[in-house]
């Protein structure tokens, strides 16, 4: 429109991991969020532009290779996974490809068990962070103070909790790259006014059946991380 | 795990529409739910199995082809959009494939925009539904009863408010094909706890500003929708 601000317009380069089995949902919040962005461009970036499927079975084509993406970026994010995960981080080329770009990126972001990687490639050493609740314990194996929030901004670094906190994630950078205004109008434009129909999204307010069941369910995965730390050498100590 | 109910196990089969310019957190948000679902068989469902480009230029590569999936089907899924939803609702083989398996699945659903194309291919007729905010009023032209509600369930009929609707609505149908226990447990993985940073999420809570500036962008979409129900000569009357 004719009267939008034309600081609303801006040449961000934004470069999103992917990579085998990880949680596409993890990605697609957020994708939806920056390509609202007027001016920008959204890379959804990989070792090759091999169709990557992911851990509920989506299939998507890579839009750019680690080596075509600009050097200097203004946002890197990494979405996360399970056993997915777990293999980015022991990969080398990934995990200096992260490292690379997150040393000069404008903000350095995740969602859910992503902040495992931004660790793994040794950007969360010294910062406070938060993850997915079933890994937030296992940042500190890289150095990270992990926060219980939905949200946690440390200077440049902004990671999301589970899955789902990558639309709050989404409209929080919205904010923090154009204004709460432009932030605000993609939020109606997607109709982001939850009404979830329970109220089982958080350790906290889950029915402790509930809570029972998964926890059994995620708690190898702690101790996965740990192992992967050990592999790589990369350790809180 | 050991002690789950033996009824937590079924063999269901979930067709989700794919088409171009689609909105892929559409059928993200529910994908996540429908995948979790033990025994299921979620279908990614295109007229070919070429790879399909979201109107967010995410690129996904479909699972199977209309001729491809199980004529009877567990539910019927169609996400939303904007320009390639009424692409789709022209389209004769897309409609005449959602009517033909929509008149036997056991659910009907849609997120967003969606609920038209289930509208054109005449499976809302006399159903209450919902849409899209910005395509709410349009579900007339086809018989519907819009009703302005996150999700809206009419016998074997479930929609979904616009985009991030999908959340809300996966959960819902998880508790319709599994349990509550069930969902909550899927609600807990995904750490479904939303926290928008904001409060612009619906026409109702948007500051006024941003609720003109956002509706002057939509403001013609309804009577796009109109013109294509004459067309496709699928109408109220």
């Amino acid at each position: 429109m004719s009267d939008m601000p034309a600081t609303w317009t801006q040449d961000n380069q934004i470069a999103m991991l992917c990579y085998p089995r990880m949680t596409i949902l993890d990605l697609i919040g957020p994708q939806y969020m920056f390509a609202s962005l007027m001016g920008a461009t959204v890379h959804l970036v990989a070792k090759t532009r091999d169709p990557i499927t992911s851990d509920t079975g989506v299939t998507i084509v890579p839009t750019a290779t680690f080596d075509e993406v600009p050097r200097d970026l203004t946002v890197l994010f990494a979405p996360g996974g399970t056993d997915g995960t777990l293999a980015a981080m022991r990969d080398d080329v990934t995990r200096n490809w992260v490292a690379d770009r997150g040393s000069r990126a404008q903000y350095v972001t995740s969602v859910c068990t992503g902040s495992l990687i931004l660790s793994a490639a040794g950007l969360l050493r010294g910062y406070n962070a938060t993850c997915h609740w079933a890994g937030l314990s296992a940042l500190s194996e890289f150095g990270a103070t992990p926060v219980d929030a939905r949200i946690v901004k440390d200077r440049n670094r902004i990671t999301g909790a589970g899955v789902t906190a990558g639309l709050d994630f989404g409209l929080q950078m919205l904010a923090e790259l154009r204004d709460r205004t432009y932030a605000e109008g993609v939020q109606l434009m997607c109709e982001y006014d939850p009404h979830p129909p329970f109220n089982a999204g958080s350790v906290h307010t889950a029915p402790i059946h509930v809570r029972a069941m998964i926890q059994a369910m995620v708690a190898p995965f702690p101790g996965m991380v740990r192992d992967v730390a050990r592999e790589i050498g990369v350790s809180a100590g």
